[in-house]
Order: structure tokens, then sequence, then C-alpha cells
């Protein structure tokens, strides 16, 4: 249990509940539990169950009581808003009987926010910054909401805002450290692999290829398009040989590795570009800007990407990025001819070393017997040379943007590599 | 409780649980309890609780007989597959204790699979299609596994394979009619609206604002970023008076409501820009491309959308937008006045009837005791007229982005509404 454990005793029990009518509803996911539960991987604490709840304080009161039956650790996000169906303070306070306070540090943070954008705090927002007494307190720094945690008969429940944006940055900065201090939690050693552009289930058969013994090793693959990342673990807090299982790695997936401590293809690019000196421009049709966006998520692209030009409409791949009409007319907005002459129009017009282009049918209407929907084509300049190439991509208007994308970007990263 | 339950006489409770350890662990994100909430959300079903949980008998015991005291009908996902750690169908029977037979349709089914894929059935895999005697089956027509449902004690226990795929189709195709035509369900009346760049508490006192009677009616708000939906549900199966409600978010509300059927703000602008027959483009620097993508992610965005530049760079603020020289030295690229360049540069480079131009510092790096991350510039050209204002937004580089892209398409939404 929490607060009697003694140090490096045994594996302590976490429970993670979500809170918010809309999600047990289904109007949106809980991607809460699932962030705190990868958060936790390797540290030794063991997450036993997670639970979503609608904001009713009898339902919170049951699954905040089954929760402590199961865990000495009781984790909720959610419930500390300023409105009528935010009831996680209260909920706590009908099992617990504990007082209330405001946290002052957080009530300025909240009145010189308000100030700022020139409003006034309305009903309610006091409730963001009411804890329980005797509580520690999580300040967060993005929003408004503190976050607590509060120790009673030998359960820790720690309260944390549900807006991911919120509760990421205060579970990552504030609440892991403190339960890797109280716990002396130790990492246990792993490494992360990043595969681009490969199905999981080919990742599954060549990770078996690796020649480790397996014996004294977990591993799992987590999938996301484009992406697929292997996590391993040693067993039962085994060593783990990072530098054998990376040598493998190397070997059997070849070019499709992400550099150590890369996490996406657009993150391995930017890196790149940077590492070499080159730059990088982009002309999108289909994608509308998708590949740019990707590329400027990461901080300090600016140092190898100039800029892109979204060339939608035809007029604008014509007047903008100069491809001769006769190309249009010829072979169509659709095709490698237009990809290779929007690349070399991108390069020109935005002077940089390298440049991508894309266009294609992304659906759900546009497509024909001879180009389908998710036919897409490729443009990439590097200096004088434009490569083309042509893909068809299953899926719906935005599975064929996004896979388009990265298509693109991967195709920029194996250009740097070279 | 399930079995007991009288037609038509209260609203049955419904408790979802997905089995499966990397569930727990974090390692893949349950979507089935998502999709179930979903799929009854307007039945009349009242979800109240979703848990996730390992392949642990004593935890699933646990977590079932909880279930089990919170809701009539509980609907189990996972846990049937081959395995040694499928244990949904032996964890219900240590605590309902009945006897397993196999389901000889199912078994016939799986014979014919491996026939056709040229393999013999190996150990374990009976148990996919090994069920409580007296249960109901859902032959599976995807996978192997069959579904059933058990009742014991007036409570309803339905298990489905875990596998999306399968279960998806199981659960339309054979469980929801059953339950509909079991507890004579009928899809509820209600109404959702959609406010643009309110804060989730405002929306929330507006609402109480509604000159309705809140008597009759259930209500409740999902906040994404940039957009608040609220849904209004009739309690009990009441009428809904659609007009009288959609009258009174007109009245309260404005402009910041979303014209019925719109789900997004860049939905909207896609929908007048073609409704008016006017045609938009876009210049941005801190977002990168994220306002395009967002129009671009509207089928037949197109016709209002001529395209966009990316001007990251100050080189191509100048050569492709024309900003004067001066401007960036005397303002600075995050100014007011560059926006209003960059705007003008847009609107004259593509041919367009409105651009919309946005320069700013989304951080981490790069904010400046005058101007600090999170101040982001807008201009927002109208043929010849130009208007400009700036924001300071609070949060991550994704965030300021995101915020960014919503107040820049928002602002759009609202010249065309004129």
């Amino acid at each position: 249990m929490g607060s009697r454990r003694r140090k490096g005793c045994s594996v302590e029990r976490v429970a993670l509940i979500a809170t918010g009518s809309e999600l047990v509803y289904g109007s949106i996911q809980d991607q809460n539990n699932a962030f705190i539960s990868r958060s936790l991987f390797n540290t030794g604490l063991s997450v036993v169950l997670h639970s979503t709840v609608g904001d009713d304080v009898e339902e919170l009161k049951s699954v905040f009581s089954h929760a402590a039956e199961r865990a000495g650790i009781i984790i909720i996000t959610g419930g500390l808003g300023p409105t009528d169906d935010d009831h996680t303070v209260e909920a706590l306070k009908d099992i617990y009987d504990f007082d209330l306070i405001v946290d002052e540090d957080g009530r300025k943070r909240m009145e010189a926010f308000f100030r700022s954008v020139d409003r006034e705090p309305i009903e309610g927002d006091l409730k963001m910054v009411t804890v329980p007494e005797g509580s520690l307190l999580f300040p967060n720094d993005v929003g408004l909401a503190t976050g607590f945690l509060i120790e009673r008969d030998g359960k820790m429940f720690i309260a944390m805002p549900g807006v991911p944006n919120e509760m990421r940055p205060m579970f990552q900065e504030r609440v892991l450290p403190y339960l890797i201090e109280r716990f002396a939690l130790r990492v246990l050693p792993s490494l992360e692999l990043k595969v681009a552009m490969k199905r999981e289930a080919e990742v599954n058969l060549l990770v078996r290829e690796f020649a480790v013994d397996f014996g004294k090793i977990v591993w799992g693959i987590t999938t996301s398009p484009g992406l697929n990342s292997v996590t391993f673990v040693g067993k039962d807090g085994a060593p783990l040989d990072e530098n054998a299982l990376w040598a493998e790695a190397e070997r059997v997936f070849g070019d499709a590795l992400l550099a150590r401590g890369s996490s996406s293809i657009e993150e391995e690019v930017v890196r790149l570009l940077r590492l070499k000196g080159r730059t990088l421009a982009t002309a999108e049709s289909c994608t509308g800007g998708l590949v740019a966006k990707k590329l400027t998520d990461i901080p300090g692209a600016s140092a190898g990407f100039t800029g892109g030009i979204i060339a939608y409409g035809n007029e604008v791949k014509k007047k903008v990025l100069e491809v001769p009409g006769e190309i249009l007319e010829n072979h169509g907005a659709v095709s490698e001819e237009t990809a290779a002459a929007m690349a070399r129009g991108a390069l020109l017009r935005l002077k940089s070393d390298y440049a991508v282009a894309i266009t294609g049918i992304a659906g759900p209407d546009g497509g024909t017997g001879d180009k389908p929907v998710g036919t897409v084509c490729f443009g990439v300049a590097d200096g004088d040379r434009v490569e083309t190439f042509a893909r068809r991509i299953m899926g719906d208007r935005e599975r064929v943007r996004l896979i388009s994308a990265l298509y693109a970007l991967d195709k920029v990263r194996h250009l740097l590599l070279k």
C-alpha cells in the first residue's frame, strides 16, 4: 500500500481513473490512462487497472473505492475543472472527509492569467484551485487547475486535470519525479527502436531474426502510421546488452531503422538537414501542407526547412510553381511528370538544396479508372536531379494524406542518408 | 438488472470491460470500449463505466464483480483467444460456476479455416470455441473465437473477441440487434451544437441562460481545442424541441455558433467559401502549413481554397510574399505589420478573394521580453482591406500552433458571415 510500503520491497500496484461523461458516452476517447501507463512502464510500478467513469458523484465514489481495493496508488485525471460536472474533489471528500482550502499560488496564477487576457474570473473558476487540506500540490504550468496528492488509509490518491496538454507535463515534470523519489524506483534497462514504413507483421518477423538471447529479453511492438516502435526490456531486471541489440537492429533493418533518439521520420529529416547543413522546400497538392506541418512540428525546423508552396489548384501549380501547362494537359495534375515539375519549381522558387513534391487523389471523390482514389505521385529534387515515384494508398482521405506525407518525408530521409 | 427488467421501465446500466495486459501496460490503446459506447449512445442504454484490465484471473474476477455491482449488462472484449493469457471464460466460470461446452458450429468454421490455409489447429485453438453451457452464442464471421451471452443472478455478461476487426461486426450485426429487441430500445432524440473559440466554463454558463425547461433535458459539453460541443438529449425519452433549442442557441451564442451540421471551424469555412463563391489563400510562418492542412482535411476544399505559401524563413517572406525588407527590419518578423504584408502578398500571388497570414513564436525558443513565446500576429486581407490582430497563447509549441491556426480560421469564418 502506498504510504506504508518499504523502499524496494515489492511492486507497487497502480490504478488509473479517467473521469468525464464524454468519455463513457464515447464522444471522445480517453488518452490519459494509456499515456500514464506508458510513462510508468519500466519504472517497476505495475498498472493493474484502467477505469473510465462519468461525471457523477456516486459513480466516482464507487470506482475510487474499488480502485483502492486493488491498488496502493490511484491516479485520477479530470473532474478538476470549473463547471458543475467536475466532481473529483467532492467524491474524494465524501469518502475521506477532509477540509478544503484554496491553493493561493494557483489562485494568483489564475488571476494573472485572466488579467493577461483582459477577462474576469467567473463563477466556478475558484473550484480549479480548491484542494484538500494537507495535500501535496502539483502546480499547473500550462493551465489553471492545480493537481494534488492526498494519502488516506494507506492509499495514495493523485488528481490531475483531464486536458492532456495540462496533464502530461504535470505528470512528467512533477508527479513522476515525486513517485520515483518516494518509492526509490529505478528505471529498468530498456531500448527502443523505431522502424520506418514497414508493416507490423514484417517488423515482428524481422525482430525474431535478431541473434540475441530472447530468454533474457521481453519485447513488444507499438505501431503507428508509418512507424513501428520495438521496445526491449531485460526480463526480471536482467541487464540489457544495448549495443548488441542495436547492432542486430542495424543489420536486420538497415536504412529503415531511425537513428537512436529520433522519435519520428520528420524529426530525423530535420536532424539530418541540420547535420549536413542542407535545406529543404515542399510543394504539396493533395497533402495540403501536411508535410510542412510535420516538419515544423519539430522545434528548430527553420534551420533546414525554408518553406513550402501549397498548390492546391492548377493555377497555383502553373503560376507559382511554374509547372508547364503542357505537362498538366498531357499527363494530368496527378502524374509523376507534374510531381517532378512541382519539385523543380519549389527548388527554384524557395531556393533550397532539396525539394519534395506530392500530387495525388486523396478522395473521397476525384478517382478515375486509370487513377483511382489513393493514387499519389511524388517528386524529389536534389539540385539538377529529380527522382519520381508513385504509390497506391488504401484507406480514407485522412489515411491517404497521412501516408503520402510519410512516404515523402521518408524519401527525403533516404536521400539525406546517402 | 439485465434479465429482470421490464420493457420500457428504466434506463439499463452498462459496464464495458476491455481485457489485455498490453492495454494496461499502455503498449496499445483500447478502442473497443469507446466504440461500444458510441454505438450505444442514444439507445436508452446508459454506459456508466469503462474498465481495462490485464490478463490475470484474479484481476479479471475483481473487475467483473465490481462491474456487476454497478450495471446490469457487462460487455467484455478480449481474452477469448487460444493462448495461455486468455482468461475471460475461466474468470467468469470461477464466479458463476457453469459447465463448458464446445460450440460445434464454431469448431466446424475453425476447421474449415485451417484447411483453407493448409494448417492444422494447434493446442489451445479449441479454447476459442469453448463457451459456457446454456449461453446464447454470437458466431464470428471474421475470425475464430465465438462470442457469447450468459445471464446469472440478474446480470447479463456478453463476451466478444478483443480484435477490433472481429468485435465490431459481431457487436453491430449480432449483439446490438439482440439488445434492441430484448430491451425494446429506441433511438432517443438528440441535438448537438458546436461553439467556436469560447472557454468551456463560459459555454457552460451560457447554456444555463437558455430559456428552455431543463427539467426535461439532459445536456453535456465535450471540449476540444477551439471547439465546444453541447449535446442535448430528452430526459427519460422525453421529446426534444429542437427548433426551440436551436433558437436559444442562436440568441445566446450568436456568431460563435457553427451552422447546423458543421463539425469544425474549417468545415464551416470551406462550406461558406463554396456558398459565397469566394476563394481563400494562406500565408503561414509559425503554423507551418497547419491552416492549409486543416482546410484541405475537408473534402471539396479545392472549390474555395486556392493554395498557400509557407514562409518559414524571412527570405521566403521577402522573395515569395514580397514583404518589404523595411517592415521586417523595423517591426520584426513577428508583428502585425509583417502579418498584414504577408496577407497582401498571398492575395496577390495566389489570386484569391481573401488571404489569411500568421506569424508568431511557437517556442520552445525564440521568445523575447517584448514578444514572449506564444505571441502570434494575424493578418486577414479582404480585397484592399487588411485587418490585423495579435494574441498571446499559453501552452507548448503544439498548442500555440493549433490555437493560432484556429484563431485564423475563425477570423475568416467571421468575415464570411458578414
